[in-house]
């Protein structure tokens, strides 16, 4: 039996970080074994809002894939390809603009939180608004029948699935298979302000690369509990981020639910607290800053392992969209 | 001096009338002295509103073809292309709606008319309000400077020109040229019905493979002047359809004046009139039915035609995409 084939990816804005970790990355050296994997270096939908600003988007493409080696994502079993690279994404991306209405587009929930977050109004790029449907294109190109998402992308699942109905219809006959959206168990790691998810604009994040240095001095500034004054005051677990990111990267639960229930109690001082997260934290990241570190200084390793999974990537969107174009009757030549 | 670069075209949704013929063809046929030509089989374009008749639209590709070669357009000299066998012009309309709003594409003037001539409203498809950023993509794929059009599609260069400027300042050089609009003198044809400009839908044209029968049927029913009722009575020649269609296909301007003038003071007939004009679009029409009908007969000769005309398309248009990809900075492989 084939492996189902599993398309995940980032856009390249900028170096992964430790949300892209609990939230993405780890489930994904998991779906090595289990899934043909294809991994996409989005670089056309960072564009989407990030048009003028190409160089940012250009130079985060390596860094990204970095980032993916680094954490120990096998390019031998998980195909690692850049989307500007791809024609079929486009040609199919813009065949399935047709399928849907500026009005439904307007009404995907994704869609609608992001311009609402970003103040864009009716000045949205266009390109951003039709995001869903590039997204069924990518989606569908690489037969992907799984697909993780975060919750708030769930919508654009269900676009692309409204999309692929639409096409089997005109058709006549089932070209595409629906995808299934996999939402992770972990849900968004919180950045170390507590405030928002980790995100590097809101400049709470601890990237992958981050040096003994920067993992420091972010634990020391993590928000606890602020009425948390004395040792001996009882402390609040609920919005301390130290103890979600220790359910999050603690493997001990027992010791982990023994601090929690000592906290409460009043007793245990933060800097215990964080004194263990930052052990855990450093211990997770060195190794993964030091092959990040090593492979950076091959530059053309990183671009021919991109270039490699971008060709196996080409291969496969090409058919699917001759498959398409065929099946719902465009002129051959 | 290489000559400079015009690109035209016609969706596939229709063969072509004598509209096209005033509007566009007759000058495409000088145009292959003076230009490097390329004519564009419009079938991504005719799915933004034809998405639920795939079949019309690629059956008109073959129908459209044959129009071209029947009137004279020589594919030495034209390259006749397919769009949909293009990637580059999907992947740059991509990348050019990330830089234009879509408040911009709602405000340009073509695009509001016709959403509102097709009663679409905001279930407009996506594809349809998007098409501006398509048109700025396969006129700056080809490098086209010259670019013939309608009078109600001028916005549309204009907006191209937006985009063309938008792309250069990114690059921080010239990469694209500014595109050139020509307005043909002729204007656009009535239909046989006087009610509007001659189209296949409206059901008031005559198709360049009318048999001679519908030629003097489609004359025989023309929208004369409706109080010109006696012989005797003078006539009104302004929106009297068969002075317009002498005026577009009679050569002898004094004849013409001779019969506008004998018109107006009473005493000439309309089925005179007409009989002038019906043996005129006889003899224009029985050479290019008759080319049409040889033609017809070896479709794999018309496939091929098209064939290496998209093949001369896909090397300029690549060509354009890789240099404003990289021009822009995108990662390159």
């Amino acid at each position: 039996m084939t492996k189902p084939i599993i398309l995940t990816g980032d856009r390249t804005t900028g170096p992964l970080h430790l949300g892209h970790y609990v939230g993405s990355l780890k489930s994904r050296l998991a779906f090595q074994d289990t899934h043909r994997q294809f991994l996409l270096l989005a670089d056309m939908q960072a564009l989407t809002d990030n048009a003028h600003d190409v160089g940012k988007v250009r130079d985060n493409v390596i860094e990204v894939a970095l980032d993916y080696l680094a954490v120990g994502i096998d390019p031998e079993r998980t195909s690692i390809c850049l989307q500007s690279q791809l024609p079929a994404l486009a040609e199919l991306s813009m065949l399935y603009l047709n399928l849907v209405t500026v009005a439904r587009l307007e009404r995907n929930p994704t869609i609608k939180d992001e311009i609402r977050a970003r103040g864009f109004g009716r000045d949205i790029p266009a390109g951003f608004l039709c995001h869903p449907a590039s997204q069924a294109a990518d989606i569908t190109a690489f037969r992907a029948t799984v697909v993780p998402v975060g919750e708030d992308q769930a919508p654009l699942i269900e676009q692309t699935n409204e999309i692929v109905r639409r096409v089997n219809a005109l058709a006549g006959r089932e070209l595409l298979q629906e995808a299934q959206a996999i939402i992770p168990r972990a849900g968004r790691l919180p950045g170390v302000d507590g405030r928002s998810k980790m995100s590097k604009s809101a400049g709470n994040a601890i990237p992958l690369s981050a040096s003994p240095d920067d993992i420091s001095a972010a634990v020391r500034a993590m928000f606890t509990d602020p009425d948390h004054l004395r040792v001996s005051d009882p402390g609040k677990v609920e919005g301390n981020v130290v103890f979600t990111y220790l359910d999050a990267f603690d493997d001990d639960r027992n010791a982990v639910e023994d601090l929690k229930a000592r906290y409460r109690r009043g007793g245990l001082g933060d800097s215990s607290v964080k004194r263990r997260l930052e052990n855990i934290l450093q211990e997770l990241i060195a190794p993964i800053r030091a092959r990040r570190t090593e492979l950076a200084t091959d530059r053309d390793l990183v671009v021919d392992i991109i270039r490699r999974g971008t060709l196996k990537a080409r291969d496969t969107t090409e058919r699917t969209k001759c498959y398409v174009m065929e099946g719902l009757g465009l002129f051959q030549l």
